[in-house]
């Protein structure tokens, strides 16, 4: 890793064409700042209405970014000339359900009717919220981001079911509101935060144990804030079983060549 | 109409009973105000993948509400209990793209093979407009909003393709900046302006000659304001000369329970 953060960050197209050779695998934090990271679903075609009628019904834990049709991986609204088949650093692929393997291409699984799906990851809105003066605790802390799953249902769609995801900042009680304000702008990657104080509301038990990622610390004069979490649709998806499912490793994600401001609605 | 006009307004539920009834067929600005209007776009299953897909290629001309699935027709967020069939006070029936029908109930054509799409409607932000002092001239002139076809090309999905629709509203100079910050609030409902000023640069030859609905009066120091147009979705889903697709006629929207404050992201 040292290598890449010595130098001048690579653009996008640059750090897909080494996730391509193979010659790099690592998360993507931190890689080519201001450019989007999107979370990867693949599906079977039988499931993708339901699964796109299921984005449109919940959008804050999943917003949508890019439906990439059957038969096609190229992404051509996030990063035209990219391939979802080769570009992202590390995959998942889960058949009925159960994790199978962690490839890093995915010739041998893919075939003309997988339908690909980008979906907004929080690092947008971090840079915002770093930007407008609010700490952002696990970065601070080089940890993975807190997330639990809550009490809140998403809507249901066909097949698709299950518990919105969340993931948890503290934020100081005097940037609470700017927090709102500044993540507002950003409703194509989960936008404002679902819920604000007493995790119990949302029925987490303990703060200091999440279901996935780490712990953070929460300080005096500081409150939870909850946004919702790209691996709602991960999560959801797998509930479903389907025969066929893949997506990125978890950190390990699509590198678009969309600005983050392009997200912004003000 | 006067009948309506000097009663305490009905809410959107006894407004969709009488439309049930037949016993009121009128255009449905003005009515039930405060509460979110849609468009409506019903499609055979076949299609309604890259109907879907194309609205989200497409937000800002198709922000898509709800999708009801195939076998229904209660659209449960926006307005449970109502029945698409129903309570939309007139209906639009093409078949292979030509208008064949304008119903005021739809039990005649309806199979459970259909899939609704409520589509977000420009009324919510024109009283957003209206309450930021903002004038809107087709209100003040008591027409219809002045459209037109423009050179700006939809992203295309599936059989889905065409130019985008805009409607014009002029705006007083000075105002042009606010009424960006006022709309871009409401991405649901089709959010920004797409273009501010030389109508010419969108493909637009007369602005006193749109080709749907009236023509409004520009004044001295006004600039023409573009907004992408909920006609969109129909005009583009009509070039696919579907062989069955049911829209709302013109004007008459189907009212949903839900505040037009909801889907304001700030």
């Amino acid at each position: 890793m040292s290598d890449l953060s010595c130098q001048v960050p690579l653009p996008p197209a640059g750090l897909r064409a080494r996730f391509r050779r193979g010659d790099l695998v690592r998360p993507t934090a931190g890689l080519a700042p201001g450019f989007v990271q999107a979370n990867l679903v693949v599906l079977p075609r039988a499931l993708a209405f339901d699964f796109l009628v299921f984005t449109q019904r919940n959008p804050k834990p999943c917003p949508l970014l890019e439906v990439v049709e059957a038969g096609c991986a190229e992404p051509r609204v996030m990063a035209p000339g990219a391939d979802l088949r080769t570009d992202v650093p590390k995959y998942r692929v889960y058949r009925d359900g159960v994790l199978v393997e962690e490839p890093i291409e995915l010739t041998q699984w893919w075939n003309d009717d997988l339908v690909s799906f980008l979906i907004g990851c929080s690092f947008t809105f971090e840079s915002a919220l770093l930007e407008a003066g609010i700490p952002v605790r696990h970065i601070e802390q080089c940890t993975n981001v807190p997330m639990f799953i809550t009490s809140v249902q998403t809507v249901p769609a066909g097949a698709f079911h299950g518990p919105t995801v969340v993931s948890m900042r503290p934020v100081p009680a005097e940037k609470v509101v700017r927090a709102v304000q500044v993540t507002s702008r950003f409703p194509a990657v989960h936008g404002a935060p679902i819920h604000i104080g007493d995790p119990a509301a949302i029925g987490i038990r303990d703060l200091m144990r999440p279901d996935l990622g780490d712990p953070v610390e929460v300080r005096p004069g500081e409150v939870p804030m909850f946004w919702a979490c790209g691996v709602t649709p991960q999560a959801v998806a797998m509930s479903s079983k389907p025969p066929l499912m893949i997506t990125h490793a978890p950190g390990h994600m699509f590198i678009t060549d969309r600005r983050d401001a392009d997200f912004s609605v003000l």
